[in-house]
């Protein structure tokens, strides 16, 4: 190219500036260098305590991925194959993982321990500010029911954060179960349900009173249910609520010592339908959002060919790596 | 789900195998143990090297990326988007990062040296061997003109591949403008010359004869010509051609000591038009496949906006990790 023709290119074809598609980014030496030292610290976390490293295809079939449910249907992206066939992004690497467990691993021994670090897509809503494209470092554990398996994941998880340097956090643990057999216990089921535990996911109180109200629930109900949305604590909580399963996981934590690290909350309910049982999320005052979350899903695997009880968490790189900046700059 | 329902689930839907897309795969806990490793001592040679790891979207637009030219149109993935602007799936990094660089480093000073390790996509024919999926690991230097930018390249490629446990290996380098100055000379231009240029890409050389032969070029171009498709060695053959360019970068190569792991290869024509001047590709005998390529492509950042010499290459991190272990195995 002359130096005359690049000049008209640069006048004529070349933007002001050249945008990436919002809700991605590049990542520039600095941070990348501070990512690769957090995430080499939380990976050899997980496979000293035995979780193996896999990768899984960022492309894999539609028809594949729906085995797990229509969770995705909306915000997953669809890419037509040459052949006619239906791709998806990865949307997150638990379904992946579990169709890889339960065809690669059919006949090995449980319990069966993976860690990962993939990037995960969502199909976005153009003007919000959600990421496109985010990076996952995560745990699966499968073959280990509740609640020794979920107690091994929490500790686990404590361990990571700790060891990427986050010192102030607190994982917020609720019982999806408990929470469906209270709203049947009160009578609210369907349609009437669904209306319930959507307010619930989006943690709008107002919408879930609203709800709530608008079912032909009693007063003792109704106001048992409102009290669990905002239930926050620790064994006293738990026990005043009569939450069981989530008493034998505390007595699990207080033995290994991270009871402290956790906030019982009865009205956690994660926004994917296969979480059958403990769900937590993970806070830190550094952070306006969530680092990460996870669950059990006991029926998940199972879907692709082999019944295994399994729990995983997954933490937003990113996300866990600002909470640490921010840490580090409000102690300097 | 009940046991019975999943008993259903399984006999009904879940197919007997359920089969990742062609040309992706899972990674394995051994392997990607491996992987980490080699790609771990390739990251810090680069990065000992002075080169900035950085990472670019998997999703960008089609647009964009097109400013680069349409190399890429057959065999990138299109992923069309809510807002209705198609996204491209990342078919290169040498683009995105000349994107970078363009519009994030447009008032730095040069040289800019980056590296990365980050998987590209591309659209493959079904039925064909290829890989839809593919883990790069490589650098860009911007701003240091041939031949010093090509010697400091080879010469970092060298290291990597030494570093990454690979012993024997040899780097075929060629020059795009010597073999299109042959060409040029002997009056092979317009649609004959592409012609011949895609049966050099393709390494066809009854082909190569073939379209030579359909041209009315003289005796002894044809002849030079034929030779020079097959025309391999040190600089006695730069000579003998009076490859002038690939002479004075030998000079710089058997300076830093690394001549010898060098092969010039005068008829090597990179797949990519974006190349401007010398061109590599990595060779190990443990290895069907080359390991990476890469070249000096003056004119691309240009194009989003700020004009600067640059090189590059990348290594497909898996032939390299088997290439690695198939040399292991054969010392063992």
């Amino acid at each position: 190219m002359s130096s005359e023709e690049s000049t008209r290119l640069g006048g004529a074809s070349v933007p002001e500036t050249i945008p990436v598609p919002m809700g991605t980014r590049d990542v520039l030496p600095e941070e990348m260098a501070e990512l690769r030292e957090i995430s080499g610290r939380a990976l050899k976390v997980f496979t000293q305590a035995g979780y193996g490293e896999i990768a899984t295809p960022a492309l894999e079939y539609e028809e594949t991925m729906r085995l797990a449910g229509t969770d995705f249907a909306e915000n997953v992206y669809r890419v037509p194959d040459k052949d006619g066939q239906v791709l998806t992004l990865r949307f997150d690497s638990t379904v992946p993982i579990a169709r890889l467990a339960a065809t690669r691993y059919r006949a090995a021994e449980p319990p069966l321990r993976f860690c990962y670090m993939q990037h995960v897509y969502r199909a976005i809503e153009p003007k919000r500010a959600e990421s496109r494209q985010f990076l996952q470092i995560g745990m699966e554990l499968l073959g280990l029911p509740a609640q020794a398996g979920d107690a091994e994941a929490v500790e686990l998880l404590v361990s990571v954060l700790r060891e990427s340097g986050l010192t102030d956090f607190k994982i917020a643990v609720g019982d999806v179960n408990f929470f469906a057999e209270r709203l049947a216990t009160a009578g609210i089921t369907g349609a009437e349900k669904e209306r319930v535990v959507h307010e619930m996911h989006t943690r709008d109180l107002v919408g879930y009173r609203r709800e709530l109200a608008a079912t032909s629930v009693g007063k003792a109900d109704l106001e048992s249910l409102e009290r669990l949305a905002i239930a926050r604590g620790g064994r006293e909580l738990l026990e005043a609520e009569g939450a069981e399963q989530l008493i034998k996981l505390d007595s699990l934590l207080a033995e290994a010592g991270v009871a402290d690290n956790v906030i019982y909350d009865l009205g956690l309910v994660r926004p994917l339908s296969y979480y059958t049982g403990t769900v937590l999320e993970v806070f830190s005052p550094s952070s306006g959002f969530p680092l990460g979350g996870g669950g059990r899903y006991d029926n998940l695997v199972g879907r692709f060919g082999r019944e295994l009880a399994a729990f995983g968490f997954s933490l937003n790189l990113e996300r866990l790596h600002l909470a640490v900046l921010a840490e580090q700059e409000a102690g300097a």
